[in-house]
């Protein structure tokens, strides 16, 4: 047998779609876990908490970083910098975790890049358009122009669905988790090439 | 929802890696399957059956499917033509039913080539090259010159393995189905480009 090393999965998709709902239902069933935090030098918000919603860190920290090579992925939105520190997926990963990132579509390009080979990644979506938009304003926490950017952004992220290996259309929170619980027990499964090759090898000779 | 238009499960590896026990143990449990029966052009062995072990036909019949681009994938081995039929795949596909492959890996390529937005691909192998030559032996079904034909392309095929979404290496039939049998239903839930595509298209819409 190999050993597990940990394996990457990427969540994808508008806010509202339901992301953090549905890691919440499958949490309990799907073994040890490591949510990625992002880095970020925009100003922590109310309620936001260090090291829970962000890594809060200064534009010069986050330069240095860049230099270091530090980050998985990163980007600039809006004039903040966003990232994902390398250091604690790897060491997650080293543990025999399942790291689980939400990001955007580009986040999910440099995740594969980096780490495509032990990365399944799933696309979550209302089912439509419209239904984006009732959730949005149901939820009531942003402002209509946020809104507006969201949906936006939506529109966008979904013409690149392709690029994953999974799409959910959350219209049934009990379905769509059934489906994300399933793909993330088979997403341990998978073997970074490293390993794969060393298996090769030993598997003549044993 | 999208509807299930079927999904394909290749499955690759030495004989003697245990692929047919792997599917005994987990066909009950993965839903509608089709398993795909190759055609070729080698006389039918004793206790072989038409339908069942291949589809047996002449040389002149399989050449008219190369011309009418009949086949998956094709091969000539030691002198026999070997094939798999797209029709019977085709239909199986919209009856939406998993459809399986035991195919090698250059099989893998030519279902890839073709159906590769559905496809998951899982290399199957002992556990070591010693403990290939003991099931083997022990089988008793097969020449010596046969079963070091079976290891010599064994030996080739492992080579290949990162080629495959999934490598299971089979020591223990209960632990290796129950990792089967979770890449087999996650297997289902992939989707035609052309479906997301419409997805995509109604979603801004709907």
């Amino acid at each position: 047998m190999l050993v597990k090393r940990g394996a990457v999965l990427v969540l994808s998709g508008p806010s509202g779609a339901g992301k953090s709902s549905l890691v919440n239902e499958i949490i309990n069933d799907i073994g040890d876990c490591y949510f990625s935090i992002s880095t970020t030098t925009r100003k922590m918000r109310e309620g936001e908490k260090e090291g829970v919603d962000y890594h809060f860190v200064t534009e010069e920290e986050f330069k240095k970083g860049i230099e270091n090579d530090e980050f998985l992925e990163y980007a600039v939105v809006h004039g903040n910098y966003y990232g994902t520190s390398l250091l604690p997926v790897k060491e997650a990963l080293s543990q025999g975790k399942l790291v689980i990132f939400d990001i955007d579509v580009q986040g999910n390009v440099s995740v594969n890049n980096r780490l495509g080979d032990i990365t399944t990644s799933v696309f979550i979506t209302p089912p439509s358009l419209s239904e984006l938009k009732r959730r949005l304003a149901k939820r009531g926490t942003d402002s209509p122009e946020v809104i507006e950017k969201r949906i936006e952004n939506a529109k966008k992220e979904i013409q690149r669905v392709s690029e994953y290996d999974f799409l959910i259309i959350n219209d049934d929170l009990k379905n769509a988790a059934s489906q994300l619980r399933l793909i993330a027990k088979t997403a341990r499964m998978k073997h970074p090439t490293e390993e794969i090759n060393e298996f090769i090898q030993k598997w003549e000779n044993a």
